[in-house]
């Protein structure tokens, strides 16, 4: 790569499109506009060919997905001749998509803010937020992504994120599941979450998503190895509380703590709407303090909380009185 | 509520429709066309505002935040009276989103896929999409969504999450992490990490993506609760590789791994193109069973490879071969 001293004074630019599951309707509007406005089009074959209506008269570089620097690469090469470039991801360009490797390619390079190629990231639905939207509502409660593939990230690093997320109790969206020629990892994952979850938690494989051979399973934890998982599936999890109804997989958002549902929705005793639990940090700490003063020892503590024996003795440690009442909407 | 069986025959229909961080232009075309199909708008006054251009002759319920299973219950009545109902969310319905508690309200009533209420769920981008897309490519890594409030989670849960993810070094998008009364939360979060990561790893805090009073602030770890943070705000938690270069953070993808960026991208002694690890699963593997067969017990291994002993046992026990050649196009 040559240094960024050289690079041309027009305005060059580098968008980074992420336009969503892969069907036209789930784009956004600045998706669409980024694409037409571009003199250069960038991307992998299959989410070209979904953009074709906005691309006739430009330049097209189809590529496939091993050449990720190379069309990171390719698109500063243009920007720096002036040109507008749309780099055309699915999903959302932010989320393992090109916007990482194009700024890695771009600060190798040299580049900065002023040097004249602005760039512009257009974030889109990523796999899990449309597959979530298909199955029902797994995303209402904490989660998290993991991508399986070992091509870039060693497998401990994989394990062991795998392993806290299990224990910590987080519905996972596990992408890059499986490819022909990696097969074990995700019975690895399956191994790792065994040890932590029970073997009937729910798990949604979905594939194609909004496309034309979109395919849904449900099937539990225990069985999800021998599920038809594929380069093209993304594979939800859920945590304790998730459940499969009437073919929907739903994580409750935790309204049963406060409210009675049964009972038109009135507060639980010692719950206040628009307040912390009684469960919640100020309540928990003063619980644990009495606990420390009525004779338990932070270890005991820390085992009793499944905490951090350290984390128990700074808790002990902090203020546990509300501030000063502050008039407030806005929250649950 | 009262049971479905009375529900009436036309048919209903509950839309739940992210319209992504708030401006027009990142709302998809998906959700534009749910809007207008509907006859109901029900949602957050300010989401409502943004959409004024779609929702003359229509009526509109606005709802403050508090009153999320409200939300859901009238737009459950309205369903059944033959309605369309659109209820409207920032970000991604499904993300910490109104579908969650729909689905709840539903499934108390009796509803079924049957019954003759159609429920949508239309993805958009979540916040932690719209705001990595400002910040740089900080999600281009395994990452997860952890909300801060208390008001319906008890704080264990939530400080247990935290301290798995910080060890397991995930990117982390903090939602709802601080309120007018809930001060605290954010600086439990502040010492749960530093448990884990070093003091400067870069941190954004992100107000209003997209919107009027968009503002963006870069700090780090340690400084991260002095920094001004509100209801409006989602903060980004780097990992131990993310860093911040000409005003982007970026979460390097792992090409350093196995290309030589400097030597034009050749990959590295013992890599391939296309292909895992060394340090990928099945390489790993090999070399665990080599260090068993010198001599490591599964404890030593286990502190080495800071994973459980019972995974290493597990591990030891699995087949380390790749499985027949297979040919493949499509992973970096």
């Amino acid at each position: 790569m040559n240094d960024m001293a050289n690079t041309a004074v027009q305005a060059g630019k580098i968008m980074l499109v992420g336009i969503g599951p892969g069907s036209v309707e789930h784009m956004t509007g600045r998706a669409r506009a980024a694409i037409a406005e571009a003199d250069t089009i960038i991307g992998y074959v299959t989410y070209i060919k979904l953009v074709a209506d906005l691309i006739e008269g430009k330049e097209v570089i189809r590529k496939s997905m091993t050449e990720e620097l190379d069309r990171a690469i390719e698109a500063l090469d243009r920007a720096r001749a002036g040109k507008k470039v749309a780099l055309v991801s699915s999903g959302d360009a932010g989320v393992y998509g090109m916007a990482g490797p194009t700024y890695e390619v771009l600060f190798q390079a040299g580049w900065t803010p002023d040097c004249g190629i602005e760039v512009e990231i257009v974030p889109g639905a990523s796999a899990l937020n449309s597959c979530a939207a298909l199955v029902g509502a797994p995303l209402t409660h904490d989660f998290c992504a993991i991508s399986l593939s070992d091509l870039l990230t060693p497998w401990p690093v994989i394990a062991r994120r795998l392993d806290a997320v299990a224990y910590a109790d987080f519905v996972v969206a596990l992408y890059n599941p499986k490819s022909g020629r990696r097969t074990q990892q995700i019975v690895q994952a399956q191994q790792l979450f065994l040890r932590h979850r029970r073997p009937d938690t729910p798990v949604a494989i979905v594939k194609s998503a909004y496309r034309r051979r979109e395919h849904i399973v449900f099937t539990t934890l225990d069985q999800m190895a021998e599920a038809d998982i594929g380069m093209l599936s993304t594979v939800l999890i859920g945590n304790s509380q998730t459940f499969v109804r009437e073919g929907r997989m739903v994580t409750p958002r935790g309204y049963a703590n406060k409210y009675d549902l049964d009972e038109g929705g009135s507060t639980r005793e010692g719950e206040k709407a628009g307040r912390s639990l009684s469960t919640g940090l100020l309540g928990w700490l003063q619980g644990l303090q009495a606990e420390h003063q009525a004779g338990a020892t932070p270890d005991e503590l820390a085992r009793r909380h499944r905490l951090p024996a350290d984390y128990i003795v700074q808790a002990l440690r902090a203020p546990a009185e509300a501030p000063a009442a502050v008039t407030e909407e806005g929250e649950a």
